[in-house]
Formats: C-alpha cells, sequence, structure tokens
C-alpha cells in the first residue's frame, strides 16, 4: 500500500515551474504575488456521483476537475497562476493516480498554473480545488457590471453535457455517435481562458459569469447582481454539436437550462460588437450575441421572430434538485 | 428545503471585514496583497467518519476545520488574512447550519480571517478550507530550516486529543471527567497564531510545523526537509492535563505519536533561549524544550536519565492506517 507521503511524491510533486516561492511540502506554500496585481481566488468541490459517475474515466476526471476552476477565472478575467489540490480517496490505486494527476497536469500545463499545495485522506471519492490568478486592480469582470442596453454573449456552445446527461438517463434515444460527442463537452470542457483575458484587458466586456448550472439560472445572478433585466433570443442560442440535430424543444431546454457548459456569458455595450468578435477570433472561442439587457427587472425570453416564450425552464440548484 | 443560494445567504454571507476586494456571490473573490508580502496557502479536507465523528457537534466542528488550517499558517509564522470553504452537506439542516457557522466564525473573527468564498453541494459530510495569510519574504517559519545545535521547543501540551480517541474507542478506561476534558483538545484546538507570527517576525525560531499527525512522523519531516537527526527527551514532553494523570507507557506513546493536537514544534538556536520563553508568554502560550537537532541523520529518544530509549511507535498516515 502507497502511503501518503509517497502518493503526494510519486503523483503530485513535480519540477517546479517557478510561481510559488514554496511549493508542496511544508504546512503551507508560499505565493509571491506580482506588485500591483490583484489575486482571485476560486473553490469547487466535486463529489462521486454528484457532480461525476462513480468509476467516471480518472484522466477526464483530472482535467474537469482543474477546469471547472480555471473557468471561474476565465469569467474574472484573471491570469492562472496556482492551485491546490484536496483529495479524498477510497484508496491509493496508482493506475487511477497516475491518470488523473496526467489528465489534471495536462490542462494545468496549457495556462501555466502550478500546483502548489494540497491534502489527502482517504475516503469517498471527493475532490477539491482552489484555484488562484491574478488581475489588474479595476479589470474584473463582475457580476454586477450589467448596464441597460448592453449586448449578452455566449461563448461557445451550450447543452452538448446535459444532451450527455439525457443520454445516459436514456431520457431520449441518441445513438452512440452523438452520445460520444456530447459526452466529450461533459467531461472535458474547456476552461475559456484566453478569451476572459482578453475581453477584461482592455476592458472590452463589462459583466461576467461562466455557465455551470444552466444559462438561465447564471444569467439570472448578473441580474440580481447587477440589478437589471433582460431579454434573450432563445433560438440564437448556440447549441452543441451532438444537440444541434435534436428537436427544437429539447434544444431551446438544454441550451437554456442544461448545466455543465462552462462557457462564459458576458456582457458588453453595442459599440463593442466588432472588437468583441475580433477578440473571441484571436483568442480562437467562437461567440454569439444571444440578447439584450433591459433596465426592466426580469427575463424575458423570446423566439427567432422576437415572439415571447413562456418556458417552465429552471437553473440547476444543488439542494432543491432541478 | 433551503435553496443553495439561500443556504449561502443566510448562513455564510456576512458584512464585510474589509480584506477582499471582493468576497462571497461572484466567480472568484479578490484579494489585494499587501504590497512586499507574499501569500501563504494551506488546504485541508475534513471527511466524516474520519477526521470527525458522525453526529459530530457542529459549533465544534466548525471551529475544528478553520482551527486545523489556522494552525498550519501558524506554523510559518503567518498573519491570517481570509479563507474559502467548500461544503458538502447530506442536506441542508438550518440548526446544523446555524451551530457550525457561528462556531467557525468565532475563531474566523478572533484571528480577523474573513471568508471570502466557496462551495456548497449536497454529498457526504467533508468540509474543504483553504486559508491565507500574509508573511514577510524570508521570514517563513519553513521545515528545511533545522540545523544542528538548535533546540527542539513544543508549544502547549500534546496527547489529550489521542487520550480522547483512546476514550471513545475504550482502548482505556477513562472517567467522565477525564474524557470531557481531553475531548475538548481533540474538538477545540487552540492554533498558535500569535506564537507563531511572533516567532517569525524577529525571527527567533528557524524550522517550524504544526504537529497534526503526532510529533514523531511530523518531526520526521522537518529532520528530512533539513537533512539532520534528532535526540527527544520523551519525559520532557508536555502532557496534556488529562493525559498526565495516566500511566508512564501511555503518556509517552500519545505525546510522541498521538495526532490532532495542532500545537507548533520548533526550533532555535540555543543563544535564543530567553527570547523563546519571553516571546512565549507574551503569546500567552506556554512552550517547552524537549530536544536537541543533530548532525548525525535519525531520531533518537531519551528518558529524563539520558537513557536510550527503544519504542515502536509512528506518526500516522491516512492511507497505511496507524
Amino acid at each position: 500500500m502507497l502511503s501518503e507521503f509517497d502518493l503526494i511524491k510519486r503523483y503530485f510533486r513535480r519540477a517546479r515551474s517557478g510561481h510559488a516561492v514554496l511549493g508542496i511540502g511544508d504546512d503551507c506554500a508560499l505565493l509571491a504575488p506580482t506588485p500591483g496585481m490583484q489575486t482571485a481566488v476560486s473553490t469547487d468541490l466535486l463529489i462521486e456521483g454528484r457532480h461525476f459517475f462513480a468509476g467516471a474515466d480518472p484522466r477526464m476526471l483530472g482535467h474537469k476537475c482543474l477546469a471547472v476552476n480555471l473557468s471561474d477565472l476565465a469569467a474574472m478575467g484573471a491570469k492562472p497562476v496556482g492551485f491546490t489540490l484536496a483529495l479524498s480517496l477510497p484508496g491509493a490505486d496508482p493506475e487511477w493516480l497516475e491518470a488523473f494527476s496526467s489528465g489534471m497536469f495536462a490542462l494545468a500545463d496549457q495556462h501555466d498554473c502550478e500546483l502548489i499545495g494540497g491534502d489527502t485522506t482517504r475516503g469517498p471519492l471527493a475532490i477539491c480545488i482552489t484555484v488562484f490568478g491574478e488581475i489588474a486592480p479595476g479589470h474584473a469582470l463582475r457580476r454586477d457590471a450589467a448596464r441597460a442596453g448592453h449586448d449578452i454573449w455566449i461563448s461557445g456552445t451550450l447543452g452538448d453535457a446535459r444532451l450527455a446527461l439525457a443520454g445516459y438517463w436514456k431520457e431520449i434515444a441518441l445513438d452512440g455517435e452523438a452520445l460520444a460527442h456530447a459526452a466529450l463537452r461533459m467531461h472535458q470542457p474547456t476552461p475559456r481562458i484566453e478569451l476572459g483575458r482578453a475581453l477584461a484587458v482592455v476592458p472590452i466586456a463589462h459583466a461576467a459569469l461562466d455557465i455551470s448550472d444552466g444559462l438561465i439560472g447564471d444569467l439570472g445572478h448578473i441580474l440580481e447582481a447587477s440589478r437589471v433585466g433582460a431579454t434573450l433570443d432563445v433560438d440564437a442560442l448556440p447549441a452543441g454539436p451532438a444537440l444541434a440535430g435534436q428537436s427544437l424543444a429539447l434544444r431551446r431546454r438544454f441550451t437554456l437550462a442544461g448545466g455543465d457548459d462552462y462557457e462564459l456569458c458576458f456582457t458588453a455595450p453595442a459599440s463593442q460588437r466588432e472588437a468583441v468578435i475580433a477578440t473571441a477570433a484571436a483568442a480562437g472561442t467562437p461567440v454569439t450575441r444571444v440578447g439584450t439587457i433591459d433596465a426592466q427587472p426580469g427575463l424575458r425570453l423570446v423566439d427567432a421572430a422576437g415572439k415571447s416564450l413562456e418556458m417552465d425552464v429552471q437553473g440547476w440548484d444543488h439542494f432543491s434538485g432541478q
């Protein structure tokens, strides 16, 4: 049986990338913040059977755990610096650890984000990552910064992760290829770091968040924090490649209230439309304009013809259920 | 049923203490590091049935979860700034949440340490806190800084938490009063923040860590990181008030390899003895000199008469068991 310390040494201690003054192996890690920059911090706890299936592929799981945290940095426009990993494991399975750590480090290396410390314990499989980033004062994309008249934008596509879930749950019949495509979006979300940073640097965008619990619920947080309303063109919402082949009703439902999308929803003045498109192209991330922020509170859904839609959908809540 | 957002708002969102530029409620929290200071980071994951009993008193649990993290800051000599809380709960029980958050915030307020963000989800009871502190460059008390000839010191007392466990497990017969005293040390550890900061500021101490898995194992980390050995006077180890009334054999075993002590073990040059004692008195934390760092690798245990002891004890390992 691997000891706790051997486990850390073998799978999680690496040659230093140089962000941390002191990395894994002491009571605390030490970071030297870049002078004048603020530190952005986010934490996410993922539980087996709740956020991922029992027996989930460990390489994809390693990717996803870090991806959902990086996605929070992206939503603030922050540059990733480092992260801590607290891991509860039923046992120390070398194959699982090798795959999990490879998946996690592959994504970490893409974003030059260093594992600086952590904790391991035996227990039900649970993974808590806390991520650190840097951003210049006043540049963070905050939920309370949406203003009436601004455009609402979405990065990438929505709904494929929810479609995969529907396939797994047999809510709908999905052929093997469609499920495979959808599942990839569920298990391997892409944190929109480059886009978030580019939108914040100028700044082009004002408010932003990452869509993790379904667009309709998450956009609601922007509206509440900014004390504004919005009109959303439901048929403009970019459906994922697998979802695009499904019925209109399903496309609407899963793009609006899917969950696990990890795309950015952001607002920007209409005067910035060309800048948004150019920035997104430079970041290699497609963006779609899907609605408008209104002074009038509440969220109004309209179809492609501008006709009002009444839909009974809501975002994901971990305590009320969906 | 409380929603996730109501739960956060009701129990965890508070008037701002002013450390964070942006606190709970956005994708990330934002901290403005004090210019010239380094950031110390530590994370701990506590699992029901592993780190605390099922049905543990939620107020004491709230204290303990934060205390074990603050103890890591203390061991570096860092000043607490803030923390994130990721919480997996079987359900949203208002009474439990009220008591848990009160216990946690009472300790947080003592150390002016602000809850800046978090995550809540439904699942087995698990608590992951990541804590942030500040320290001046070069002042951190590191595990690799012990030097031959230095004294080894211990704060407070050891072994009472382990004695409580022995009482709960019926390893030994403990009367109700002794168990109550011992249990208090198990459930309400005191992070030695003031002492750690005072030892680092001058600096008086060199190496330090907090004793969480038993002195013998934890001191081993200092010896390994510093490439030195040590001689420990087993009978000089300060036993907790409840343990002090037990047999010599039990006192030796539980002070050496108890676990859950959350006291500091630190090293300092012999020339600093008076300074250590004065600093400890000013911080209101008793300290005891218990041994010496040696150039020769390995840990030697001796009794009060200086006679070599052979003892089969080891520290706690979460994967090998004890």
